[in-house]
């Protein structure tokens, strides 16, 4: 690698002194680019050195001109209770979602735990059953780490047309947070596990009866009992107090809320494993049991809704992640995928965690088709959408990894596009 | 570095299995740790798997079960303006802090700024002086990083007694965010720095007419100007719509609310730059133009406040943090500095970066005393309050990055203590 990190080198000579010359119709592109304008009733000072400041609050919260919020989808306006909540990749910045707008999907509501009484049951095929509190599990060796997590419909209405409008709604089931927690191979290790044991049964405290059956081996390997997110308690939409963090594998197996580990001998092809979750091959037939997110990359400016408003400079932005681990290399095409040309990813670059990808990138104002694509460490390279048909037929519905493509039309805006 | 991530690594087989032992009493000590009682009005429902949860937000917040907030520490009980707002590092979790607990230190209180009205002016020594948008900025090629922050006046009341009675109160004063922004030597290019230029001047849009020096070879080095912390846009008690950020050096080089660079051939000698702020030696002159944080490191758990219910494992939690880079070791004694103990360090360690560190420990019920002690890539040792006070007598107010001591009484009570 690269010793000087790519974050802290300069463009290279060629992009020199272009950037300002576009001066102030790049504000304007951003204005039209739909973004909800502020609308505080009162205005701020015209000179803000000319005022006194406002007080301090004991906990922060965003300015009151920023107004980045998670869009709601549901099968109806009045459902509350199954419905997921979509992270504005296009508005969110490094690798690190803030967690008021990580993704979220739910199936009974967001539950509301006392964490005085909430308990962790571990018990099945161990010899010392345990319960615990939500106290103890915090005083116990910790750890942390930098993680994505991704749901396995991500990008589910992509399949057959383009149909998002914006990368929130495209893949904004994707978001990455530090989680700290205890190592789960700790608590098997407190428990006993048995010989005979070879898969784990979790289960959260939600209305959706969650259950998820994971193999041993990757529980006694990297999974968390997390209580910490971004450096606080993990926010109730994503499983407070303890949520179940298995690294690069798909969302719903990260159980939240949880409160029971059942070491068992066998998978239970519970609703969540498969039946209820099926992965529909081309013969018909359902692949069930489905854990790891294979390596995806999306560009997330300019992106659909966007609108450039002249030729000119633009940075490509975008994210990149694998359930294999590290992402490798990540190249952007501007031309629908004839070529491809490496974006600059901001280090430290870490496994199963957010990568972010740059490139400059000079528009001409002809129409323009975007592409990224992702290389992960087990040298797998994220798939076109035609590949990924071709493999899994038009009913797979989950586990959506294809290169998505946004066209720039000659007046600047930007669509979802399938090439 | 060893290959196998440290928050990978599980205890070591001596420690396995003694966790669990202390079992309830765990509970009982955090809960005599003086945290505030939760208050809702509202219980939780007896089995939240049995209730319909509530719905979602488009902007998270905590469970109203916590209530860790930041303290706010002022001359008096009145004062809104120039006050500070200390970061809870004995509940904070990870190396990435909250946001919305970031420590603040304000001298004309926090600015209420419109970003669309909102300018950054470079000018000075350079060929073509510019007014930049914020949209404009954030459309150039940008960089992000993590981060810490601390104030020269943290721990500044540890000096000549052992004042602080919490870890917020001694050490709250630093925190560590993902920064998001351009290149600040980008900017300069792109004005065209003059050959005579050698320091840069800059200046905040609050009331407190904060104005820094800071060398050209730093300015061209690593420094931002960032628009985005923990992946929205920063907050306004951290600079809001831009703040420049200054890897290593001293909190208010880190200009807020951040609207004018100037490009000069000196520095300037502003109050910031060391008339209001210098450095007592011992022979009564002051030292100016401080800038970079020696290394340091803290136990946050346990610490000040905190008691232990009972003999048996508690896991020592704490963090490092060096102005010149990377922390290479922290060690740990618990019998007040006679024999120490290397940490585990959570990877990926960064530069310029909180450190989390963790040690397994046995506390036996006799009084015990624990410090930290951190060593950085330029081999820089963390000095104890002896030595510092040596070098630099008891009047030299900032810059404090002495060992801190706390003391397990026999009782289990925690005390900030000088040994």
């Amino acid at each position: 690698m690269n010793p000087l990190p790519t974050s802290e080198r300069t463009p290279s000579g060629a992009a020199r002194r272009r950037f300002l010359k576009r001066g102030l119709a790049l504000g304007a592109a951003l204005a039209a680019a739909g973004r909800p304008t502020p609308g505080p009733a009162q205005p701020a000072p015209d000179d803000p050195s000319k005022a006194l400041g406002g007080p301090i609050r004991p906990y922060g919260e965003p300015s009151r001109f920023e107004q980045t919020v998670r869009e709601k989808f549901a099968r109806s306006k009045t459902d509350e209770v199954a419905v997921a909540n979509f992270t504005p990749l296009d508005e969110t910045l490094g690798i690190i979602t803030p967690s008021s707008l990580h993704f979220e999907v739910h199936r009974g509501g967001v539950p509301d735990i006392d964490p005085r009484r909430h308990r962790l049951l571990i018990h099945g095929l161990v010899d010392r059953p345990v319960t615990l509190t939500v106290e103890e599990i915090k005083q116990l060796p910790s750890t942390g780490r930098i993680l994505f997590l991704e749901c396995q419909g991500n990008s589910q209405t992509e399949w057959r047309a383009p149909t998002g409008r914006t990368v929130k709604a495209t893949h904004g089931n994707t978001s990455c947070s530090e989680w700290t927690g205890v190592a789960l191979s700790l608590l098997h290790r407190e428990a006993g596990v048995q010989k005979s044991a070879a898969w784990i049964l979790a289960e959260g405290a939600d209305a959706s009866g969650n259950e998820r059956s994971i193999p041993m081996a990757k529980a006694m390997d990297d999974v968390l009992v997390a209580y910490g997110q971004n450096g606080e308690a993990v926010r109730p939409e994503n499983g407070y107090p303890l949520r179940l963090i298995v690294p690069g594998w798909t969302g719903n197996i990260n159980v939240k809320w949880l409160r029971r580990l059942k070491v068992v001998d066998r998978p239970y092809l519970t609703r969540m494993d498969g039946v209820g979750q099926p992965v529909l091959m081309p013969n018909g037939k359902g692949r069930h049991l489905n854990f790891v997110m294979e390596a995806k990359s999306v560009i997330t400016s300019p992106s659909g809704g966007h609108r450039l408003s002249s030729p000119g400079f633009r940075e490509i932005r975008g994210l990149a992640w694998s359930g294999r681990g590290l992402i490798r290399r990540v190249e952007v095409s501007t031309d629908g995928g004839k070529t491809w040309r490496d974006a600059s990813l901001q280090t430290p670059v870490l496994r199963f965690a957010h990568t972010r990808f740059r490139l400059d990138w000079r528009w001409d104002g002809r129409e323009a088709v975007l592409q990224s694509r992702c290389t992960d460490e087990s040298g797998y390279v994220q798939p076109t959408l035609a590949a990924l048909v071709k493999a899994r037929g038009l009913n797979s519905r989950f586990f959506n990894n294809a290169i998505q493509s946004w066209r720039v039309a000659a007046d600047g805006s930007v669509h979802n596009v399938h090439v």
